[in-house]
Formats: C-alpha cells, structure tokens, sequence
C-alpha cells in the first residue's frame, strides 16, 4: 500500500478492508472457521496462491490476524484473529444487515437476518467471545 | 470487476466496499458534503481521473450513487447517495468507532467518538435523514 491510513478513519478503515481479498479472508475466519492458508485457498473465491500470500502479510502487519506454528501439525501454520480483528465484527454484521436489505439472492438463513435485525449488538457480543474463547 | 457478487453478504458488500477508493468516495458523499467529480479529484487522497471516472461508474451501477445535472450549472454533473447508498451509514460508523478505537492518531474530535460510542444508532438516524433531505 503506497498511502498513509492514518487520521481519516474510513481511510484507516480502508487499508484493512477496502480489499475484496481482504475482506473475504477476514470473513473465513470470523464466520467460517476457516483458519489454514489451504481453507483460504479452497474457500471458492478463485484466489491465486501469490494474491493470498500478501493478503495475509498485509492483515498481518496491521496486526488484524496472527500468524503461528500449529500446534498439531509443526510444519504448518495457524491464521487467526487479534483483537483488533475481532473488534471488527460489528463492521461485518452492519455490513451483511445491509446485503440483507439489498441482494434479494442472499444466501443467509431467514431467522439469521432476524436476529441480525433484532439485535445486532447481543450477536456481535457471541460472535466475538467465540472467537476469543479460541485465540 | 469481474466476479458475481450476490448470495454471499459480504462478497456482496465487496463489491462496493472492498475498493478503497469506493470508501473515499462514499465517505466524501456521506460526511465531507463533496458532490461533484472535482471535489473528489481535489479531496487530497491523490485519486487520478480515469480511476476517479471508473469508480464512479461502479457506484453508480451498484446503485449506489446517482448522477443528475446540476440544477444550478446545466453542465456540471452533481453525485448523491441513493436510498441503497444512504443505507450504508451505519456500516460507516462502525467503521469510525473501530479506528476511534485503534487509530492513536485519528483527527476525530473527542466530542463525536463520545457520541458514536454512546449512542450510534441515533447518530446513524441523523446522518440518514440529512441525507434523505438533500436527496
């Protein structure tokens, strides 16, 4: 990224998320359990291997995931989110409530869109201790 | 952009948010009172013409934004958030509340993260029905 996010915080917001890529990797492992570079890979997005990898590194250094040695398999790695990753699931919901409205094609479960509309802040609240619970 | 956005939520939401210069041009919109293709060119995000002409044609064919000559200047074009546009705001603001959160050098005053943190739903109501009102 050649511009420098701070101040403006949609600018700020932008370097992390105004990625497709990056937004798709970001909601695998918020909502999809998906935590392996190969999870990424096969997640049905037609991501290259290249693109993945500075995607990664990108959300890396701005400390949205963590990177580390899995512990049942040495030789390859865990992603997962920080806490400022996490932090970021109100965004997504806001987000899908909004696709909810709009694209009548929406994969996502009526009752989901129910309790999405109903109350956003208690499910953001689950959404987020389930992640913490496995950092 | 060559994918089919629709089904999931957030690849639907990509398709419009995951472009940085989507986000500027959305917050300008939104937050700035930037209306016209010069105001963007002159926001200070260092966006050229062509990009500036591609993005706009995206939004616009997002529906997102809609594009009307200026009553006051025949020649001039005037941007504005549609209904779909305006419904954005709330993902806006909890974007800013995520980088009031982990941006130490963010320009937003102390007054309004307070407000955001407080009570945003009421802030997102605000935001929309000026908008609404200038439509």
């Amino acid at each position: 990224m050649n511009f420098e996010p701070y101040g403006c915080p949609i600018r700020f917001g932008a370097h992390v998320l105004g990625d497709r890529w990056c937004l798709m990797i970001i909601r695998d492992l918020m909502f999809k359990k998906r935590n392996y570079f190969r999870d990424f890979l096969e997640a049905g997005e037609g991501i290259s291997t290249n693109i993945l990898s500075d995607r990664l590194l990108r959300l890396e250094e701005a400390n949205i995931i963590s990177k580390s040695q899995d512990p049942e398999h040495g030789k390859r790695y865990i992603y997962r989110l920080t806490k400022k990753g996490i932090s970021l699931v109100p965004v997504m919901l806001e987000l899908m409530k909004w696709a909810a409205e709009f694209d009548e094609d929406t994969e996502m479960p009526k009752s989901f869109v129910k309790r999405l509309r109903k109350d956003s802040n208690k499910l953001a609240e689950e959404v987020s201790s389930k992640l913490r619970a496995a950092e």
